[in-house]
């Protein structure tokens, strides 16, 4: 089982990478067979190419993201955070209560991100 | 699947139960075959006899409870709230990230709830 600051450590890099668009830098901070489900109650995608497509899909979007609380059970983190969507003449902000599971090097096996319409939010 | 409504109404009624220590109504959100995992990556109970005796072991505590933000996808919900226990000469806070999922019916058939002695809070 990873150690808490090494979970912590990983859910740092992948809000600091989702925040660059850093796509590859994403992937690899993920299990070879990981799942996510974004949002979560929607279908479950799985695997290197499910979990590529999905970030490449809005890498070149201008964002920030924020780390607001943290809480690990675990191989688990549950994490409470803020992305910011930057259009230019409009900033919207989601913040979604996010799951990742993790195995024994560390790597991300599942991310679950809890956030709906209701909760998009014109800044 | 129980509405949005229906899963928020549930997780206040659960936040106020517990803050008034009301066992029984507690137990009564909760569906037979229930499991509770608190704190998530303990041991998992399961069956109103283990979520009472659970919830019976603090109901005497003087506390209090605050959602802080949920979000709901499909039948489950994520939510960040606090747990103020207040023993007279010392006040301390808990800042739970949970999860619960629900049946057809809105009864909750599991609780995980993400915390650990770093997130204990002396006010």
């Amino acid at each position: 089982m990873p150690s808490q600051d090494a979970i912590t450590e990983t859910v740092n890099s992948y809000l600091t990478h989702v925040a660059n668009g850093a796509t590859d830098e994403i992937v690899n901070l993920y299990s070879a067979d990981a799942t996510i489900e974004d949002p979560a109650g929607s279908d479950v995608r799985r695997g290197r190419d499910a979990v590529r497509e999905f970030y490449a899909a809005f890498q070149d979007a201008k964002k920030d993201t924020e780390l607001a609380e943290i809480r690990i059970g675990g191989n688990e983190a549950a994490f409470y955070w803020h992305l910011t969507l930057d259009a230019g003449d409009t900033r919207t902000q989601i913040s979604p209560i996010s799951l990742m599971t993790f195995d024994d090097d560390g790597k991300i096996t599942s991310m679950r991100a809890f956030w709906g319409p209701s909760d998009v939010r014109v800044l």
